[in-house]
């Protein structure tokens, strides 16, 4: 049982945020975030796993080692990405900073940066908006944190989530920037949770692996990772006892951050850079849910299915070719492709023009769900993806001209 | 040393071709292409890696076994795959009309389909085109079948070698169609190469694998592989003593064959749909070879790459991106980044808007060559691939519109 509320990472009781313009960004938009946690707060977080990794989740991981925290500072415009030592120096600067206006230890300021890749942070701008922005930090401050990590976002993403968690009800809110790429930015996931939710350190961090697994790790734009993609959680531990062993309370906490995490991915795929459709992708019946869920990224990161979307075309030989190029055993035979209520494909057999053409009424549709039965067993996963637009190429590479 | 000769896969004697329109395309062009050896050749094979394999591919793969062949007979306009029990038959009456027609062996004929997925062969227009179309075959043919392969090329890719194996000036010619992929067609990398070389099945297979590793294996177009594609190679072992272990005449044998690969492969590579830019990848100092290799094709397979490429803009960050994507390790202060001549990143370090402004000149050629020294070892690769262009977008999804 759970519900949403008005409002984002502020919707919970002890969170203060604020955003507003240091002047990283050539124009004057917000491009820089602060949040607060009144009190000490467990955190746990997960990081890109692209080899590089850009200054501020060194720092960041070097600040985890003691899972606790007060605050984050986050810019947009520039990703202290490729910047070497004086990059390191920077984000230790950012964290320095944003200690001092606060008065918190260092260690529990964690920072996040997101945009121009190899070029250096204009580190005096930033320190010198920090004391400026800590004076603006209000339990109002969610929206006008979540604008200032915009990048070629066209909307805040911004979620709250009111559910039962053990004997209390619990809140999660949450903020995210979505990761449709463009230069000389180079655009990053970024998404920061708060819950008031009382949950032991190592079991936050393993709860927010988990609901990144089935979240944003299951939604694709581009298939690119980047340098600088980071999901943050802090817990304040107002509400109830805190978890310390995975009964029913840790399922319910679970599925509330699951669902606040899902709600941003989601959010993030529909504001894909160029994407007029929105695309579940569903397999059933893998022989597990590991062989189903490359099923369901094979379909989901092919350019051939996406440019299909796009063109609103049934083109399930693209679709087939993807379940074919996932690597796992699967039957040709066996298949049925689903779109919405409508098979086109049923135990392998094409079901005709006839089904063919009200699958292309479905396409018109700005969200799409198929669903693919593999019939090999009880595996199943979900795969959320964009079209490949036209508007993709026109953003990504026309940008310059 | 080996030099280029006119004609394709008739260049080698002994071989014949010819091309005609059977009927299966809905316009007038070419759709069935034959290839018809003198004389029993060797015969060796390498098939898609996709799990669903079109049934072309299963036939050929039986027939395979005995390592023998004398023909190929080979359509577009459709794929003969997801065609199920009827497809299989469709497959096999192919190979007995070009049988009859040649009075050859049914297990001497490989068959070969391209095309339209998911319906069936129009199993009566081939068989009776192939008496004529035998009947039309000649040394001068190569260009004809060449040209009834194609889907949704724009120019027939063959290709011709001389170069010395053992003591034998050996001949090696080929035909190729590129990878591509329109709805409802779903195309196909085929290539079908010939030689006058002597040389044992174990290592003619051997050898072909090789050569399509280094060749047809390091381009990508869209990053999608077919359940069409194959690529055969027929031995007619007329030039030479038969080749029977690897000395020094099985490497210049593997030369010449990867050279002939490597020709058709830049050809499909030019030619992939929408491509204004070729783009050569070339990855040294890696730790082996395998961890270079997979830099090249991260980079090569990056769609935020690609579109950059299209948008002639030297954005390294996202080169530098895919590298971190690799999934190999990789030292981001070791890295050089050169394009063409001129280095845009130094162990690390941007060379500055100089630098920039001369590798944006270099971008606005055709072909484009990019050099990434890993410095961690003496592994190195090389891969070709083409820009994402909003052409590439047109030609896939706005067919129907």
């Amino acid at each position: 049982m759970m519900e949403q509320i008005e409002g984002g990472i502020t919707a919970v009781d002890g969170f203060m945020a604020a955003g507003t313009f240091a002047g990283i960004k050539k124009v004057e938009k917000p491009d820089l975030a602060l949040i607060f946690s009144e009190t000490v707060c467990n955190v746990a977080g997960v990081f890109t796993r692209n080899r590089f990794k850009a200054a501020p989740l060194l720092l960041d991981r070097k600040h985890l080692r003691k899972k606790r925290g007060r605050a984050i500072l986050a810019n947009s415009g520039n990703a202290n990405a490729f910047t070497g030592a004086r990059g390191d120096r920077d984000a230790e600067a950012m964290a320095e900073a944003a200690a001092r206006a606060l008065t918190v230890p260092i260690e529990s300021v964690y920072v996040a940066s997101t945009g121009v890749i190899g070029e250096f942070l204009p580190i005096e701008k930033i320190t010198g908006a920090v004391p400026r922005l800590a004076s603006q930090l209000s339990q109002g401050g969610g929206r006008a944190a979540a604008e200032a990590i915009m990048t070629t976002d066209t909307f805040p993403k911004e979620i709250a989530l009111v559910g039962q968690v053990g004997r209390e009800a619990a809140r999660v809110g949450g903020m995210a920037k979505g990761s449709g790429m463009i230069h000389p930015k180079m655009a990053t996931m970024l998404a920061f949770l708060a819950t008031d939710a009382a949950i032991q350190p190592r079991l936050l961090q393993e709860a927010l692996r988990q609901a990144v697994d089935r979240s944003f790790n299951c939604i694709t734009v581009d298939g690119d990772t980047s340098t600088n993609d980071m999901v943050l959680c802090f817990a304040n531990g107002q509400r109830g006892k805190e978890i310390r062993s995975k009964g029913g309370a840790y399922s319910q906490f679970v599925s509330l951050l699951e669902a606040a995490c899902l709600s941003l991915a989601k959010m993030i795929v529909r504001d894909g850079e160029g994407a007029t459709k929105q695309v579940q992708i569903n397999v059933t019946g893998g022989r597990n849910d590991s062989a189903a869920r490359r099923v369901a990224e094979s379909i989901a990161r092919s350019n051939l299915v996406k440019t299909a979307f796009f063109g609103q075309d049934a083109n399930w030989g693209r679709i087939v070719a993807a379940i074919g190029n996932a690597g796992v055993p699967v039957d040709p035979d066996h298949i049925d492709l689903v779109f919405g209520p409508v098979a086109l494909v049923r135990k392998g057999v094409y079901q005709g023009k006839e089904a063919e053409s009200r699958v292309a009424t479905l396409l018109k549709q700005r969200e799409i769900e198929l669903t693919i039965d593999l019939r090999s067993g009880k595996g199943q996963a979900t795969f959320w993806t964009s079209d490949l637009s036209l508007g993709y190429i026109k953003i990504n590479a026309a940008y310059r001209t």
